[in-house]
């Protein structure tokens, strides 16, 4: 038995570059697979391929109004003094909003201006100008234009759009499976009478509700104890099911050792521990091209580590671009003193004072999940700061809507 | 046959507030359904009641770090200079993070200050503090404390949490059932190859899609052609099977009277149309206690009405207060003229120029609706505006998150 001091220095954008860097090497993050699905289910998906417009919308010359359709220049002598009779279903056709234009007429007299004298004649008091009232084809979207790029996220209007100009199917990137894999011998699934010592397996839920936010399938496997040889016959299953796995190792600080000396052994590990406050013992590595990633166990850790190289994983796996989070500026209500060599991530709730917001920081523990989910915001403590005093501006990453204006 | 006018000069604002009235009154919003489900499955669901932990986190006292377990008072006197000798197993004990503190002891060493001379002796070089590296009980959450309010919508964090607190189980507004009834004899499903005359019905995708957005669960019904009697038969059955029926009235500017006409005839007609641009045939109204909302035909004006009206619906039948979308400041790049007694929701495209946002106006027919999914953002003329000139500095709606800083 030896001691070890493990103090990692990495900085996490570095760790990052050079993780994705492999990914594209392997075609983890070029060759992406696509599928074709309905555009009525594309929601929120990513498109593999420009989509371009089946017909133009609208697809025919369309009455804009109801009312009656003419032929322009017929009506031309008309005015108020001088009221022009119009022969109803020769001259002049009742038409309703959409009804295509019939043959020969190319104005719209919308209902409100028209007088209609008998069944058989329509009066009107102005003349009507060619093209009043009326959609041309294509005035919204012309056959065989683009309508959404490559690499593009389908929101509801795009749906509508696309079905408008008779796209049905659309070519997608599938949603990436993640395997997270729950290890530990002390973890137990939540209930309410844990004996000491047993603690409640809480982080695949939230693993996989984040997942889930990033457009990713998460499977929660079952837990697995501290057997090394079984943990290699999960990973191994979990490399042939999913695209990403997710080794969430448990409490022990040892623990992660584990995790990295399988990664090291099946693949390629790439770093073990960056220089971030919480969440320093990440592992990244690569196993049979596709990446496995240790998160680590204390709640507030496992959801940084997965905003910090999760997400941006899903994101480019699906041909897009991580969003970044809203910031906000925010006055400090007190001092925060964060350890030099670290980037600290300080969760802050905010209030309104005036026209400003104020941040005041929560509980920093890695283990406080509860003071994570209360919080507004976070505040990032550079790596080779110590901290701000109190009264200091700083740039605050929303983690909810900020607090409206009284 | 007589011509109609028809202007609707009823801000939307006190049509909604009247429509929420009706239907706080009636029960509909003050009497709210609940049900108990899974927390691993209630991710973005709203509470109908507090949660409270169910044991406290931790619920033993805990190892913080991996190291050994000591009682603080036998090590006061070590030093650099005074090593200190520990018997292990008696005096210290090995631990990694996460175990319970055993019987008698209050202070974990960390491994990285412990030298091992042998399997019985541990050797240390400074004294420990009483709860030094230990988590007490209940360090992040007590059992009994309140985790999270009613009316409150539950992140993936809240998930880590309540499972972390021994709560496995929730109660929450079900999501409200949403009727989507496309009507219309023009109506066709979206194809590439429609005759003239022929819409491709794209309302019914779109309005699904906002509908999950804002928590409900959507179901579009068949096409509907001009059949009075059948649209009534159909209302009649969305009425008994969800719990807020859209009636999209297709293009033409007469459908919706039919359908302002069958809600009379059932139940009570609270508002039909408003003083907006797009979007102004909205007819509201409610049926056997339920909501019932006519959606203009035209896409974008669809658009609108889903956020003027449908989207508070849904929120407040699920207990909670719908989100306001963010703003931002932009300049106008050009004049935006806009009809005095009407407010208008102008799409606007926005670009950065140095540290300034330029937004330009898009196309502001009801029709065009690739012009929407194109937008950025929405500037509101007010109704008793007639618009803005260029150069004029304008709050604009974020339709997606803002282009970001070079």
């Amino acid at each position: 038995m030896a001691s070890k001091v493990f103090v990692p220095s990495r900085p996490w954008q570095e760790a990052l570059e050079e993780f994705l860097g492999a990914l594209r090497s392997s075609g983890y993050l070029t060759k992406l697979p696509e599928e074709e699905i309905e555009v009525t289910r594309a929601l929120g998906r990513v498109t593999a391929a420009p989509v371009y417009a089946a017909i133009s919308s609208p697809h025919y010359p369309a009455a804009a109004m109801d009312g009656i359709a003419v032929r322009a220049e017929i009506t031309f002598g008309a005015g108020e003094q001088k009221p022009l009779e119009l022969a109803l279903g020769r001259e002049a056709v009742v038409v309703d909003t959409g009804d295509p234009l019939p043959e020969g007429t190319d104005a719209v007299i919308m209902v409100e201006e028209v007088t209609f004298q008998d069944k058989t004649t329509a009066v009107i008091r102005r003349p009507a100008v060619p093209g009043q009232n009326v959609r041309p084809v294509g005035e919204d979207i012309t056959a065989g234009e683009m309508l959404v790029p490559a690499h593009y996220i389908l929101s509801p209007y795009d749906l509508g759009g696309l079905l408008a100009a008779g796209v049905t199917r659309v070519k997608v990137r599938p949603r990436p499976g993640v395997a997270i894999l729950p290890t530990g011998t002390e973890l137990v699934p939540p209930n309410p009478n844990p004996a000491p010592g047993e603690i409640l397996e809480s982080n695949g839920a939230m693993l996989a509700a984040l997942v889930g936010q990033w457009g990713g399938t998460p499977e929660v496997y079952p837990i697995t104890p501290d057997d090394y040889q079984l943990l290699k016959e999960r990973l191994d299953r979990a490399l042939g099911e999913k695209d990403l796995v997710l080794i969430n190792a448990g409490s022990s600080a040892g623990r992660e050792d584990y995790t990295a000396r399988l990664v090291e052994e099946m693949g390629h590990l790439l770093t073990h521990g960056v220089a971030t406050k919480p969440g320093k013992p990440v592992i990244l590595g690569i196993v049979r091209d596709k990446p496995v990633i240790g998160v680590p166990g204390y709640p507030v850790s496992a959801a940084l580590c997965a905003e910090l190289f999760v997400k941006p994983v899903l994101y480019y796996r699906q041909g897009s671009n991580p969003p970044a989070r809203a910031q906000v500026r925010a006055v400090l209500s007190r001092k925060i003193h964060s350890p030099l060599g670290r980037e600290e991530f300080v969760r802050v709730r905010l209030e309104r004072e005036g026209d400003r917001l104020i941040a005041t920081p929560t509980s920093r523990g890695a283990a406080t999940i509860m003071a994570l989910a209360r919080a507004d915001g976070i505040v990032v403590v550079p790596r080779l700061s110590e901290g701000f005093p109190a009264g200091q501006e700083v740039m605050v990453y929303l983690l909810r809507p900020v607090p409206p204006a009284p």
